[in-house]
């Protein structure tokens, strides 16, 4: 037997000037007051599904156990499911509960094989505080528009009270999930014929630093030494002159003037300057391709 | 015999930038370890107590027991008084505490009869450590513009530990206490003589989306079906053209070039489009006063 | 025998967009579940240490016993050390730590002696999942980039578990550590030949409120009598009229086109506006040098 899990962690799209997260959080603890809820972040761009993906399978590995809560919910209260996805990998099991917009899928899948996979469609009223009774429906109705606050939170809630997942509603195929095309990140010839690797922008963080999709441990890019200049190109002006990157190990190895390209903190290409954007030097933003070579 | 609350509901305008939230979470669990504490938000418009007092309205319903910790406060320091308010719902008793200049009473007087009111004047030094001491009263003096720290957070953190509302302070008569004109939602007639539904914009959250003062179970509203044209007119544009709203349950509905009017999460009519900021596309923020017929 | 700390103080500038405060509080969570991690800011400019190191020293004195994790590391990744500063005060000892770049010494010096400086050379493996294999150094090694996450937050949480700091790493002499310049704060003549006091801008709230490195109860500052009026000269533009403040007690006595000097929440000379940001009116930020007489 494994008891309840009582760690939420939660991210969103729901920013921090409104009261959506303070409710979600007002919410799980009326439900279950024990929980501990780790926000990993709410500063998601609004509706960006596919980047809300790869930061939760970028983050999964560093959490402990406990329920993932992932709100970025362009659909909600049209016909997209909801849902709890049972997933394992070696510090037991994880719930991922959230829509059936791809949002959890590119985590889970990384974490391992899916054991089970529920759509939220008998999670009890009880928690459901703010929902519509049955006889609204067709007309106004009661509210659709925060399932984070009315479906969601109460799912991770009652996981966290002891109730299973399949208690909470009816198992969905694994295969009808939705699942987002991965980043680009391969190799390729560039517009003007060389080889290349093609790759994608999938983060920019608050200091500028542009993460791509190229992981490190690639053969071609493993094989890289320290210290060699790479060459960037953006795949969208072709053409435009290619900048160089000086591959090293940490920022302060940068020159004021200077790119570099470095590991990131999660094993992936990062372009970056030395406490400057190098996302405003060169005009890069998240899902922008470009192309490297050397 | 009531136990002490262990939870408190926390929000201001103070942004997250400065200290001053993390601040007021060092103090309470300085004076109360066992205290959980819930943001509701600080991303508040800088001095709007009106607007933070609506907030606190309508995210009521969804907080279980505990305090309510309220600092929207521009009369910091001044002779506004610092009031501890109690108010029973059906889940207990609840306090409210912040300065008495409205911020708090929607709320209250939302939730029932107020069962005691207190002017924070007798909270206990000990607990204050930034404040003056007495003697220095009169010139510099020591800190009076961080109430939220050196008052409010200690009463609240009080109150946890087990003190009584009336060992704060003296009583105040709840007639007394300020109140704040609730938002413009009447039937009128329009500028161009048509009747009309006269409202306000009383929130517009990080999407766009306009929150109006019209409630959805206001019989005219509750008459109008599904799938209904709206005639919108900013009141301050008495010649503009008016725009069409199409009724829908859920975003989902709406065209990329649509906007509709919805139920939103608190019973309240909202103008929306879909992934996009109605309130941009329509020049809408808060306080503005709108019409509505069809 | 000292009980191991459980409350972790968490300031840094790596803002809440990215995933970095979410990720270092499931570290904090995962090695030491029962850490109450409480955020004083994350909002700090980036790369601003000095700033940092001013806003942590007057933070702590409001601060419950525990251990502060400070994190503005433009160095991060290079040849600076990370640190665990233990100091005591009359709550008990205190651990302080982040990088060697001067972050910490300000709140350390302002506390008390140095008990002991340990360079965290030694904290575990196991605490460190994001770390790099040690044959894979020298080529592009794992993450040198997210300290936060793989060094101090694990050195925080072992602190937490019972870890003395002694058992993180090798001493270190508290005289080689890096010292930041105080703010400017000195009695001298104007560009104009007044006498004057030099002050220094050391932060500017979301209010617009302009913090200065002047004390109140600085011997001149504590003789002025409230109501009296104040030039105010920026030290960058000799030339410039000299502005007038008028000194106060509270926002509330300000006029609408007034300009105060008051004592703010740290027994600094703020200068304020009512409802206004005396920083746009003035055009001042962090850092810039004003002339203050009367």
């Amino acid at each position: 037997v494994v008891s309840p899990p009582d760690t939420v962690h939660f991210l969103s799209d729901y920013g921090l000037r409104d009261e959506f997260v303070g409710v979600v959080h007002a919410t799980l603890h009326r439900i279950a007051p024990h929980v501990h809820v780790v926000d990993l972040t709410h500063g998601l761009r609004a509706f960006d599904v596919r980047g809300a993906g790869l930061l939760l399978a970028r983050v999964l590995p560093h959490l402990g156990p406990g329920v993932i809560l992932g709100v970025v919910d362009p659909g909600v209260g049209g016909s997209r499911r909801g849902l709890c996805i049972e997933v394992h990998d070696q510090s037991g099991p994880r719930w991922l509960v959230g829509p059936d917009n791809g949002l959890l899928m590119a985590a889970a899948d990384a974490t391992g094989p899916i054991a089970q996979a529920i759509e939220l469609n008998g999670v009890p009223e009880s928690a459901r505080r703010g929902t519509a009774p049955a006889d609204a429906v067709g007309r106004w109705s009661g509210p659709v528009t925060f399932d984070g606050r009315d479906l969601f939170a109460p799912a991770a809630a009652a996981l966290c009270r002891g109730t299973l997942p399949d208690q909470l509603g009816a198992a969905a195929d694994p295969d009808t999930l939705i699942r987002l095309p991965p980043p680009v990140a391969e190799r390729g010839v560039s517009s003007d014929g060389r080889p290349c690797l093609r790759a994608e922008v999938t983060w920019v963080d608050r200091f500028g630093n542009v993460k791509t999709s190229v992981a490190v441990d690639d053969e071609l890019v493993a094989s890289l030494p320290l210290g060699s200049v790479v060459s960037l190109a953006s795949a969208g002006s072709p053409g435009s002159d290619p900048v160089q990157l000086r591959t090293v190990r940490a920022f302060a190895e940068l020159g004021q003037d200077e790119l570099g390209a470095m590991a990131d903190a999660d094993g992936h290409l990062a372009i970056v300057a030395a406490q400057r954007s190098a996302a405003l030097l060169l005009d890069l933003g998240i899902g922008d391709l470009v192309e490297l070579w050397w």
